[in-house]
């Protein structure tokens, strides 16, 4: 192996941490130290020789750092961090705000092209490789329709709508994919459907001692907005079961192009899909395989914020063109 | 709609007319003419108003023309067009030959970049839509396993083999992937599985008058290399039957990613498969997106032979960047 592309972190939580474990995956990479803002002799790294420092001396690091992968949330964080330290590094992040993202495109775009950095912003599965999928369904099938569906995944606004219910006193809510929706799609029928049309919401509950169990079911599944429009289902389970089965963090998702090609209108379908048993670990792999790629090409000059639609897929793979061509193409 | 991408196409078979059709589907290009090693006059384009001119005639073509969509097969036709035509136009095909891909490159490199062109090489689904799914599903999760399936698809070697047994009037042959094998790797087992473990044979096979049914079978299925080591079915049908039902060029496939992540070793599953109505329709597609891409990559001056890892997948959406960013990402 040659170069080590030397890489730094902003941020210890899921992603963060997901990230420490997946330079590890990558022999093309090593961690030079985890940043945060907190004082860093409290924060508690899964590997005891990961170096923490403070965000505050951050600028001691732009000659040690090829590229920093910023971990922090797109709410509040992010529109902070992108461009501010897109003036120093290399960045890539994960910003997953959707309507605001040609917002923070423009403004880290500010900050990276006049400082000569490469910034890949909106990394990770959606946005990222379900956008991807979109873009090359609608190319290659320009008459058609794409569906995204998510889940079987775990959603936090709608389990904290369920920990809110009198009575509750834990619980998840996972976002389930309707088979039937998926079905009719992949069978090319091209069905009108609704966001309610294509997900199911599956809720698992643990009751306070002597709560209604009826009146919280009928609670959570007429709640406007979270649950009534959709086909809900609520379990009740004990305490332990909740910290047992519910404590991981799975999604997922489908992204499907349903296209007519010829003049026989013959249906042609293209299916992405992920089934994660961590969805934060798995955004953590795609930031660091983006990292590799912002590496190079800043190597080759191209500089300024940058989305996964200008990035040739052959910067994010270790292997050289020339391999890619003999061994995967 | 400003500027058109003026695209003329070699060849005229199933690829060349699938061209023809889809350039239609696509309001910034348009189609200047189709060029045949025949007879102009003997060739029956779909589109009366489309221009038939013969190959000799092509240099005249220069100027009038953005991209040629070479329409050849890979055997003969490919290795001898690509470097002729890459002195002359931008240039797409669809060479598949895996195996030969590197020499044809260096080939195709050779002509392409001196005379200021660009040349995507191996375009469609496999080369194509699905090593970008192999690049993209190793690089996010290096720590796992690669499974490429094919089918349901007519395969033309297979029922060429059906077609010679004693007894044998007519047949197809259908290569489906195991849905066993699919569920194991969709579940994160991770099995060894070889070809033959991933796919099955289905033969319709019509019957000469008198034939021993019983002895076709059994020929076909104990055929070495072809079907003896396979699940082989064998289904008896009429003419009729194989004309009306067996006319169509169906196939697809799955590549589906298994990977692990993070200190508990998660699950991670990328999944991408087509379900094609027309296998030549859906290439013929993907060649005129990535006509597209060539005439952009131009534009820019980026030279040279190129395959889809090479292409910033911006390049290939009639969408401008901020377009994207703003609906797609």
């Amino acid at each position: 192996m040659g170069e080590q592309i030397r890489i730094g972190i902003i941020g210890y939580g899921n992603l963060g941490r997901g990230v420490e474990s997946a330079i590890k995956q990558n022999e093309d990479m090593s961690l030079v130290a985890v940043f945060s803002r907190r004082d860093p002799a409290s924060v508690d790294v899964d590997d005891p020789q990961v170096k923490v420092a403070s965000v505050d001396d951050i600028e001691q690091y732009t000659d040690a750092i090829d590229v920093m992968i910023l971990c922090g949330g797109s709410a509040t964080d992010l529109p902070e961090q992108g461009p501010t330290y897109a003036k120093l590094f290399n960045t890539i992040d994960s910003f997953d705000n959707h309507g605001k993202i040609p917002e923070y495109f423009e403004s880290v775009d500010k900050s990276a092209k006049p400082n000569q950095k490469t910034s890949i912003i909106a990394v990770g599965w959606d946005p990222g490789l379900f956008s991807l999928n979109r873009l090359m369904g609608e190319a290659v099938l320009p008459k058609g329709t794409t569906y995204t569906f998510w889940g079987k995944g775990l959603s936090q606004g709608h389990s904290d709508a369920v920990r809110r219910v009198a009575g509750v006193k834990g619980g998840v809510q996972y976002t389930l994919p309707s088979e039937e929706a998926i079905q009719r799609v992949r069978d090319g029928e091209d069905p009108d459907l609704s966001t309610r049309d294509r997900h199911k919401r599956e809720c698992y509950v643990v009751a306070e001692a002597g709560a209604d169990l009826a009146k919280i079911e009928q609670d959570i599944k007429t709640m406007p907005n979270y649950f009534a429009d959709y086909d809900t289902t609520v379990h009740f389970i004990t305490e332990e079961q909740l910290k047992k089965e519910h404590a991981a963090m799975p999604h997922g998702g489908f992204v499907i192009r349903s296209g007519k090609t010829g003049k026989s209108n013959n249906n042609q379908i293209v299916e992405f899909s992920l089934k994660l048993g961590s969805n934060p670990e798995f955004t953590s792999s795609a930031l660091v395989a983006y990292a590799r790629a912002a590496y190079r090409m800043s190597q080759e000059g191209l500089y300024g914020a940058k989305t996964i639609y200008d990035v040739a897929p052959g910067y994010v793979s270790p292997k050289t063109a020339a391999e890619l061509r003999k061994e995967l193409l």
